[in-house]
């Protein structure tokens, strides 16, 4: 990305191995994130950004360093590099790991090849190669499903749990699947979009609700006995969508957030008096991925269907331009 | 309290039982909240308020339908009055319970008695009579007590945690007590006065920090191998506490926060990228009154050494205004 809005493909130097515990891959998709358009709509600077932080493909060289990924292995990695052995990691957070250091910018995935740093502790290996069916549902673990994943577990989504998802991006669907998968007793779906609201309802949503704001809460109390949801999954990022989860959140509820939240001021006094719990941040998807795998080899879910336009690489601006005018939900790049 | 600072000693008529669930009882003794602090310092509204909120005292009259409380029982209640039988109260959230009801402003225990509704649900009896200096330490745990201790339950302190207190008065002191009771390893309090840093000590404290802010942060990197606590207290209710707070805490560790917490402003994407869990608001001191109750009766801890000045209740507006000019910790009044 030469400046906002201006998302060119070039030619560039094949990656080589830099440190030992480097992995190369060479790509066999990737796609476009919702976070991707911050840059692209002048939200975060941009400034020759090396775009792309999702990424499923064959290894090509590990350096000597590297124990449990080998030279041809067909992996899933996470959106944040990590080592995986460090306290934070070992605490499941691995998001935060000593050595975290985000895929989008400065390594970039939106390309035919990435160098990968710590291979061990960011890449996992699926059980053998792939079917092609499978493709994107391994590349949603990267980010998308990964990171609705963690906002349904920060939200302590669970058996007897009535979870309510603001936002029905690709991030909100995911929350969606992730909460049926947890055993969520009832799944509420916010969304005014025809189309996915009916996504919502195929990945588990068991109601709809299209009000917004006080409104909105106001819904979810109501189906709630005027209580609020246990668990609210943010999935947006912005000021209404923030209080609309804190809001629709029961006193001792949990309010898992996901949406990247740039400009957000919370009011601490209303979320004291709140009551709630409230965590998120980027996703620790490393955390996931050998669980998440699993389900997607097993066919347990489907989580692929949020990709709705596919491009070749060489297309990529055109993706960008589809989400950022709302045209597509989310868009896979393949070569 | 008749205006902002203007707080006032004045006959009011006895109290009655209205509802059939309230009980009156006689108060042993009071004390003066920091915050109550806020409507005397104009940041809440303050138009002839009956303050107080905690309270030790023995029952005189109880409503037809009170089951577990009898005339004559001495008991502990919580700030919020709650009826421990919703299914927020049964969720451990007492403080949001669908009776809620705050005990300042429309019922006030700063007098020689008061109506407490729901009494089976917020009033504890004590096992017996209790000795006389046994007494603060009881009222302690109506609020400062039950504060401090959510605060480090929300912030999670337990073995081999170390955990950081923001604020040095009466919370902060508590925070610092239940912290080690919960069996945290590690325990700095963050103080700049030598008397309130010897009482952190004596309640357990291992490190004190003096500095604040950015610097405060920094110091408590320092101790934890540059990861931050895991767990931190914040029991002040500023930004700069609030931000102290979530700077000095590692990734996936966890705030508890029972500082109230006016004109605070959460920049949102500073949470996020934190990805630390963030847990507070009014204690549900409800719950945790049985058990505190017996650690005081068993002599195991001891939260009344907070009083340190004593007043009887017609010169409450002197405890006052030495709260206000910090010339004392937390006062205690009597009768």
């Amino acid at each position: 990305m030469h400046s906002t809005g201006d998302v060119r493909v070039e030619e560039r130097d094949d990656p080589k191995i830099i440190e030992s515990t480097d992995a190369v891959i060479r790509l066999t998709a990737t796609c476009i994130c919702g976070s991707d358009l911050w840059p692209y709509r002048g939200v975060e600077p941009a400034d020759h950004l090396l775009m792309g932080h999702e990424y499923v493909g064959v290894v090509e060289e590990v350096g000597a360093d590297v124990k449990t990924i080998k030279v041809g292995d067909f992996v899933v990695g996470s959106f944040v590099i990590s080592d995986n052995t460090c306290e934070i990691c070992r605490a499941g957070y691995q998001s935060k790991c000593v050595h975290a250091e985000f895929v989008h910018g400065g390594i970039g995935t939106q390309a035919e090849r990435a160098r990968i740093p710590q291979a061990d502790g960011t890449l996992v290996a699926t059980p053998g190669q792939p079917e092609p069916e499978l493709i994107p549902s391994l590349l949603a673990a990267s980010d998308v499903l990964g990171t609705g994943w963690f906002g349904a577990v920060a939200a302590e989504a669970g058996p007897g749990k009535t979870v309510a998802v603001v936002g029905d991006g690709a991030v909100g669907l995911m929350a969606v699947l992730a909460a049926k998968q947890l055993g969520a007793e009832r799944i509420i779906a916010m969304s005014r979009h025809a189309d996915r609201q009916e996504l919502a309802r195929f990945y588990g949503a068991t109601d709809i609700v299209t009000e917004r704001g006080d409104e909105g809460i106001a819904k979810i109390k109501e189906l709630t006995n005027g209580l609020g949801a246990h668990s609210v999954v943010e999935a947006v990022g912005t000021q209404q969508a923030t209080m609309q989860a804190i809001g629709a959140t029961r006193g001792g509820g949990h309010v898992g957030y996901v949406g990247v939240n740039y400009d957000v001021k919370i009011p601490g006094i209303d979320l004291f008096f709140a009551g709630i719990h409230f965590h998120g941040g980027p996703a620790p998807v490393r955390r996931f991925l050998p669980e998440l795998i699993q389900l997607i080899w097993d066919r347990k879910i489907d989580p692929g269907k949020v990709f709705d336009l596919t491009l070749p690489l060489d297309r990529a601006a055109e993706g960008y331009q589809a989400m950022d005018e709302r045209r597509a939900v989310k868009v896979m790049l393949t070569f």
